[in-house]
């Protein structure tokens, strides 16, 4: 019988601290040689099936994912199946993680024997850029059906993001969905942003972004 | 020349009050005989698209639309294109409205002569379903491509919910979306709920959609 996911229940740390407890996370992993990224999207961009074919063709290394949700568990049993190590963090309705959740997933999950930690935020484009949860790269999922205008609409996401992965490429023929367009809007707003585009439920475009995280691996552990 | 949209710059009720705020802006409007309906959805739904059908179909009614962003305002002169009052309301950064910030809204977009006003909440799926707006009907847009488990994952929402719109019915081809198993997760969560599948790119679907909507103006100014 699978053994049940460890379920916490999180609580919110003071706020002012949080960019102190961030950085401090930031040291402790940099210490380790171990590299943590904050994924965040709407609800529906493909974060989990994102992150579950990564875990399959990243298999080189061990890699661990906080779960945050509102209070489903279903994501967190199918990243361990995809064979990470995984831990379910509810954030009690909150909608969005900070540092000292992110502390306590970290705690609770075991860093041990990682290489790559990814934290799967709130799905929510609004909240979770706003705090800083203590990953050293921020990372935003944006699929096709949303639209290229969502750069312009929800901007403080963009600009806090190092990667943006354009996700669900496959159903580019049934969308008005403007490549360059969307780019351009992401660098108005961050120049520096890495942008992939990917399917997440086909692998088209996956080498490209997988091999820049192995790039970033190897940043951390050199 | 296009006259500017007004924006307007919203702050934030003491929180212990909305209900008060809501239940005074409900009786406001039952007293003018006028439906007020609160759309929420993920970023990238649909919102703004099915807004826009429903104006311009059911143009036997004057139309107001309190259009909440971040810090955008395109919406709001897409709105007013297809013929509807329209304001632009900024949150300040914050997820969500409450019954103060529509009130802010109802005082300067002007509520005279109006049928229906809806209020297109921020593109969030946590954050709005917590705050009561002062909306009779509330009212959420769940995208085909979004997947059929997102009842599941954010739950809250679909419990405060009178209507469910399921859009992009039109590239149900593309994606792995189960229409019975959405409709029984939607209905667990809130047996009562109208459950509408459309297109608003297409108009398939909308002749029901508009028809209840019909009636529940009817049920308002009767």
């Amino acid at each position: 019988m699978e053994d049940d996911i460890k379920i916490i229940e999180l609580k919110q740390n003071v706020f002012k601290e949080n960019e102190v407890n961030a950085d401090i996370i930031r040291e402790e992993c940099k210490a380790n040689g171990q590299l943590m990224i904050n994924v965040m999207s709407s609800p529906g961009s493909g974060k989990t099936t994102t992150l579950v074919r990564t875990i399959k063709e990243l298999n080189e290394y061990n890699i661990g994912v906080m779960e945050c949700d509102i209070d489903a568990d279903v994501d967190a049993y199918t990243i361990r199946e995809a064979g990470a190590r995984s831990i379910q963090l509810h954030t009690g309705g909150m909608c969005h993680m900070d540092a000292g959740m992110t502390k306590q997933g970290m705690n609770e999950m075991g860093m041990d024997g990682l290489d790559i930690v990814f934290i799967e935020n709130v799905g929510n484009l609004v909240c979770p850029a706003e705090f800083d949860t203590g990953a050293s790269i921020n990372m935003t999922i944006l699929s096709v059906p949303e639209g290229d205008d969502k750069p312009a609409k929800y901007p403080l996401i963009y600009e806090v993001c190092d990667i943006v992965l354009v996700n669900k490429i496959d159903a580019m023929a049934v969308f008005d969905f403007d490549k360059d367009l969307c780019v351009s809007r992401i660098k108005e707003l961050n120049p520096d942003a890495k942008v992939f585009f990917v399917s997440s439920k086909t692998g088209e475009g996956f080498d490209e972004w997988l091999n820049y995280l192995r790039g970033l691996v190897n940043e951390v552990t050199s």
